[in-house]
């Protein structure tokens, strides 16, 4: 299994990581080799799909790869223009528009042939996936006969039903099914995952090999941990979290024969028998079996530390993947400044990373000391500007115009945007990204400034509930041989610092009890009522449903962040801005 | 028919206006009133679909509709939660989550009962829609008796297709169909559906009613256009465009019946006869044909025109949906910025629309003139604020990180941005919505400071190509007695003044060449050899093409805009920021 890391359209660099990759499976004497979903195109390559000349490419692709798997089998994702054998595609990149019928496919290649093509036929279409966008589903169960082993393919969604192709495929004859991903990570989803997977080869007495993708891309971090397991469910190989990994693994057939020879033989349901095709996979006889096995080692990663690496992931090839190197961060003395920086020095190096600290007439003597110290222990360089004197400007240049008016979140805001302006400055001055500092309980009610300090490219700890940063700052600091983030940091009450005195708890509820409502309002959809009934106060959840149901118009501007959680703010959360909807 | 302008998510508020159209139904004496596609929640509810409350008040809204349609029968477009009668919801609004199958439905209500429910078949799930996101399709085929006449129902994308629901329900006895729809605008789209509706009608031999919504929701403008057509395709009555209109007409059942005993007849596909289902309809005997009927007129409006009433629906929707009145605009003395403004005070008034105009030491005099006689001409307030000296101060407080490096884009973005800033603070403290002026071509290729000109809450021209700004700004000269716009504002070269005699054409090709790419590029998903063979230069292409691929990170934070081409900015378009594909 090639637990790979694709880069969404990079067509001709991730056929030269799979080749790449055959390459070390013919040195593994590997029979068989599976690759992620879409693995040519990377995922998910959203409406790059609608290109006739991107799938055309995406489909020559294919034919390269198959001329690199001389004397192997594999499984490759990619985009297919048929539901079966995919016909070559012409060699002009001139292509018709139109006629665009699309499957999210799986072609088995042996030893150079393409033997056939396996059409996911579950496409998720809620959450972040879009696939009923795109794809139609297959409707074939095809079955290929490789080394006097019947192995059926299939893809992602596809093993997640008890009645679905797995079962079906093995009802029809297959003892191995090959499913290949790219499923994304979220919290506690590994595990759900892995009990599925135990449940889906055990009820149907096949080894079952789980190939997932790895990397990020945009929102989503695909976690990896590919497995093997054995027809009784057991774990016989296992591949890395939040790394590429090359998982070799022997199996024995014997067992799972016996089982079918011995055991309540399944039916596959009339109605399929005629979707059942069979293939041979023309092998050449003198490959050999591979002499290396992965042990199945414990998945010993708290879900915290998978949050943590995920982040980690997510901001390296977010960085790497658009072609930067360096990194820019406003510091506050704040928690989730300090955190951001900390991933940003993990997933990158100390080098890459840059802080700005611009402070304030508002800014505390703590803050000045806890940025200091944040850049000599995480020895990255800090530089400071202070805003003081343009904010002097900006209110003497509005002067006449606000004559009359109170100091309101206006002034807040023209501070938080002229750290904005400068950060971008030297984004565009000097070529860093820009990475912003919101966590998901601030952006979820708002309690941020668009185009202040939503200001940046990539926002790390979108989808982090306040809590959990202390908890990820926690872990962080009893990493390593001294702790990273100021203890200071820590225990100070968190404030924005754009008025005197303020504290984050004079606007918003204690994130104690903001964080459980807005993961029952924002992530579960609950009512008031069954908010309240969970022990909330009426006024306080009415209160914060009103911050997000009104700062809607400020998310869709946000940059994009990493998903950590089973909703983020991003693409699995398609609220209108124009909403009438009252719920209380 | 009634072609009301719902809010998304007002259920209160549009079972209101609901229960208004009905009395106006039963004084004209109606048999049978039609209302548009999820009237009740308004079109596209997106995720609030997936809130439980949700789907319950909208149930219990239909409840309370049913109650007002004493001695008439309507059809009204709600969320359903099966596909067949939907069983009274419960009246606690505390519902259990989950188990959530809903459907997109249209319910027929007679004499308060709830006779049947629709529920569509085809669910778009492609450029702006997700219906499969949301919706199971429907697989019945209700007709209903309604006074001795057979009515069958369907929904929107139903009627598109040759072989759908409209014609098995014509075949299977239907005299008169009646659709619902929530149809956005898009250039040229009308006639098309027209032309569709006429062919529909005349090849089932059916009298055709489509009622489609009017009004703006966020991106989309549904354009109203409502007709009824005879069963030779002739409009016989037509509702109005871009405004809300309550449409009676007197149906001759006659012609009808006597071409179905003469003609061929139709026969419906042998599986489908099972789902159809036979309602009685009961109406009270008491009730009167109309007396009123609405004449058919021409749709007279040229597609510009409609533009232009789309962008100002659009405009007049989106600030008063979202509780603003008053709306600021960044004027620049350029034609963007121009026609933002005359669309603005068409929409809202000249009392509604403030100017803010910010010239720098780039300004030309030109510039300061046409904005004042732009503002003169407008009759609306301008107040000019010069950024020099506070683009002095950044230049400053940066001039020692900056040293040795020449003046960039960095030094034009910080003359932006500081502008977005100053409109974000009178947004701020006055409570403007701020207009945003880029059109589709700069949008486009990035051409626009993020957090500079893209500041601001809605995005009136963002779907404009530059050719078409200049064409509705011509169009809407010709209008009024005298011109809105300067002359010299439409003939001046093009021009972002954010350096000495800079001119759009250093950075870009001229837009007559550059549109063209676009549309091709962006719109049609053409490939750099197909836009070569079209007749265009190919450096020139393939540069316009890397600018589209490099800016995606900008049009992800940009603020929304109105649709009104085939494929606009927004949910529309779904690109990965993180794309390696390269098709040059």
């Amino acid at each position: 299994m090639v637990q790979m890391n694709p880069t969404v359209g990079d067509i001709a660099g991730n056929v030269r990581r799979i080749t790449g990759w055959l390459r070390e499976a013919k040195k593994a004497k590997a029979d068989l080799v599976s690759f992620p979903e879409l693995a040519i195109t990377g995922y998910p390559p959203e409406d790059l799909l609608l290109k006739p000349c991107f799938v055309a490419d995406n489909r020559r692709a294919l034919q390269e790869i198959a001329r690199h798997c001389r004397g192997l089998a594999a499984v490759v994702g990619y985009v297919s223009q048929s539901d079966g054998i995919d016909p070559k595609p012409a060699r002009s990149s001139v292509v018709q528009a139109g006629a665009h019928e699309l499957y999210n496919a799986a072609a088995v290649i042996a030893d150079r042939t393409l033997v056939t093509t396996y059409c996911k036929w579950y496409l998720p279409n809620y959450g972040v996936f879009d696939e009923s966008r795109y794809f139609h589903p297959g409707k074939r169960l095809p079955l290929i006969r490789l080394r006097g082993t019947v192995v059926g393919v299939n893809i992602c969604e596809d093993v997640w039903l008890p009645d679905g192709p797995t079962g079906f495929l093995a009802a029809a004859g297959a003892e191995v099914i090959v499913n290949i991903n790219a499923s994304p990570f979220h919290l506690g989803k590994s595990r759900v995952r892995e009990q599925m997977l135990a449940t889906r080869a055990r009820e149907n007495g096949v080894l079952l090999t789980y190939t997932n993708a790895v990397g990020g891309q945009d929102e989503l971090v695909f976690d990896g941990n590919s497995v093997i397991l054995d027809h009784q469910g057991e774990v016989i190989a296992r591949g890395k979290a939040f790394e590429e990994d090359f998982i070799v693994a022997d199996l024995n057939m014997e067992p799972v024969a016996r089982a079918r020879r011995t055991g309540r033989k399944k039916l596959l349901p009339k109605r399929l028998a005629s979707v059942v095709e069979v293939y041979a996979a023309p092998l050449p006889s003198v490959q050999k079996a591979s002499a290396r096995m992965v042990p199945a080692v414990a998945s010993g990663l708290e879900q915290l530390e998978e949050v943590y690496l995920a982040l980690t992931l997510g901001v390296r090839d977010y960085v790497r993947k658009n072609g930067f190197t360096r990194v820019m961060i406003g510091l506050s003395g704040g928690v989730d400044s300090a955190l951001t920086a900390v991933i940003a020095v993990d997933a990158l190096g100390a080098k890459n990373v840059e802080g700005l600290f611009m402070p304030s007439p508002y800014t505390s003597q703590d803050s000045y000391e806890d940025v200091a110290e944040l850049g000599t222990r995480l020895a990255i360089s800090v530089r400071t500007i202070p805003i003081t004197t343009l904010f002097d400007h900006y209110r003497q240049t509005l002067a006449e115009t606000f004559e009359g008016h109170e100091p309101d979140t206006t002034e807040e805001n023209l501070q938080a945007r002229i750290r904005g302006n400068l950060l971008m400055a030297f984004s565009n001055k000097f070529g860093h990204l820009v990475l912003t500092t919101g966590n998901k309980s601030e952006m979820s009610v708002g309690y941020a400034t668009l185009y202040g300090d939503m200001a940046g490219g990539f926002a790390v700890i979108k989808d982090v509930p306040k809590t959990m940063v202390y908890d990820l700052s926690r872990l962080r600091n009893l990493r390593g041989a001294t702790p990273v983030i100021p203890k200071r940091t820590l225990d100070r009450p968190p404030t924005a610092e754009l008025r005197p005195n303020q504290k984050d708890e004079d606007s918003l509820p204690p994130y104690e009890i903001l964080d459980p409502i807005l993961q029952a309002y924002v992530e579960e959809d609950r009512s008031l009522e069954e908010i309240v009934e969970a022990g909330f106060d009426r006024a306080t959840v009415a209160r914060v449903m009103k911050m997000v149901d009104g700062s809607e118009y400020k998310r869709r501007q946000a940059p994009i962040g990493i998903k950590i959680t089973h909703r983020a703010l991003g693409k699995d959360r398609r609220m209108p801005i124009t909403n009438g909807y009252r719920n209380s």
